[in-house]
């Protein structure tokens, strides 16, 4: 048991959180406005856009414009998902200095999320990553399904590690894994990492999980015990899960702060300031606050 | 690290839970079949009923009917709380056969709740302890803030630990711990758990974690490792938070039994059977249903 004395948030609620919102389409000033808040609030990584075809996901249909709008405040990485060669020259066009492929650990969800099998989507990042590298820009890659899939139920570690190594061997700097549908548990989290481990250094992988059967902060607890030090999380739990109509996706940035930090863990992060924009967000959206330690914390600063 | 193998749940929904639910008085029947149900579901205890006066807690004003109405099924623990002699003389006309006594680990919070000092709270259950013995009833000790207190903020593990001593040598056979305001942490609820386990053997300890800042089940699997085997919980996280409005009080058992089943830690109990249960309760009330579990699920069986 080492925890890390220092961990680092990657904020997602601007992309993977708000991609997942249902409603109308949310206002570009909304979107820059969050991930303005968020970095004033000291997160330092901030997932802001997804260079992709607006036919397949219409909320992210302004990445470009989002990119443009933000503060480029000096020591914070805000970066984009790219799924394709186009959307990787979109994201170079828009100056963005960081970008994330994906790849699932489940042949099914593969096949049915993305229409091809794992090793044939690792094949399509082989450019996006050569021309990413030609100019300069790192490269994240996120693993989905790493303890359980809709489809096929329970997925080995093995593979999970696999694909993670697949994904690092390309050129990816880091490996997100990602609980996409929360079945997670803290002894399947700390088997699936410890395989992860072998084939990737503990400083390269990030713990992606998400909240619908409210695991999260458990499997986070049991993770950081052996010594991860990246933590994906949304405001206010931002995003839903597509896999149950009205559950929890995303944990929420907040409950991973209070975690943290009575855990004497360092994220630089001011916990009230991402509470007070958790409160704004969910208010412009109309929806209700999925984190229990804003509802806990209440409003203040507004 | 020692996990147990098997975790008794103590299912505190019918007591701890529906007396901080607000709104109208829930009618006796609603309350037997909620007990019913959840015997019905393999859950070994229940604290079913509060023999306080109504004029302090309206909602359990029918202990003595509930008492009566409930199925007595073979195996199950039924237990009533029993704040002085006078609900003690209640709890024994009713049949009941164990009940609990409480004491703060907060010098503040007993002056601001019971309105005298932990020591005469103690003094004030001799002649409780003494009857129930000479009854042949079994006494559990609740002890509340263990890991902060609304008035004096932290508490200091050694004085959880001598408040749980001193409820043991009075006679109780267990001491249930209660994060009552849900701020704790891992950490802090490890080294309160050890503190208190120099005084108390573990298998006489129970936890009884809020979720009110989200960390109770990652409190929970702190102190599973540390060998606590028996966790007071509340189906459909039945009951609020006193101390801050609109937000999470006790544990969902759905989600702690998903949990527990994750670990490989067995239970007895049906955790669909439960979750059934508290979607039905949560319609009986008009209730949002707080078990993310629950949520994930769905429902079947009905």
């Amino acid at each position: 048991m080492s925890f890390p004395q220092q961990v680092r948030i990657v904020e997602v609620g601007p992309r993977d959180g708000l991609q997942n919102e249902p409603g109308p389409i949310i206002p570009t000033e909304t979107k820059v406005e969050l991930i303005n808040r968020l970095a004033n609030a000291g997160v330092s990584h901030i997932e802001a856009a997804s260079f992709v075809s607006p036919k397949w996901v219409p909320q992210m249909g302004d990445a470009a414009a989002v990119m443009a709008g933000i503060d480029r405040r000096s020591g914070v990485t805000y970066s984009a998902l790219t799924p394709n060669l186009k959307g990787l020259e979109g994201a170079i066009a828009a100056n963005t200095p960081e970008v994330a492929v994906f790849a699932a650990a489940s042949e099914a969800f593969s096949q049915k999320n993305i229409n091809c099998s794992i090793a044939e989507s690792l094949e399509r990042f082989v450019p996006v990553m050569e021309q990413a590298q030609a100019a300069g820009i790192r490269v994240r890659g996120y693993v989905s399904t790493v303890l359980g899939c809709p489809y096929a139920g329970d997925i080995a570690p093995a593979q999970v590690a696999a694909v993670s190594r697949a994904l690092m061997d390309m050129g990816c700097y880091e490996v997100s894994l990602g609980d996409t549908i929360g079945k997670g548990t803290p002894l399947k989290a700390k088997q699936m990492l410890e395989a992860v481990a072998k084939e990737v250094p503990m400083d390269r992988i990030a713990a992606h999980f998400h909240d619908t059967y409210g695991q999260a902060l458990a499997n986070l607890y049991a993770v950081l015990e052996e010594g991860v030090s990246v933590i994906d999380s949304s405001t206010a739990g931002l995003g839903g899960c597509p896999y149950a109509k009205g559950a929890s996706g995303n944990v929420a940035t907040e409950d991973v702060l209070y975690l943290l930090e009575g855990l004497g863990i360092k994220t630089g992060i001011n916990l009230q300031a991402v509470v007070d924009t958790g409160h704004w967000i969910t208010r412009e959206l109309g929806r209700h606050n999925g984190s229990k330690v804003a509802q806990a914390l209440g409003e203040c600063n507004q």
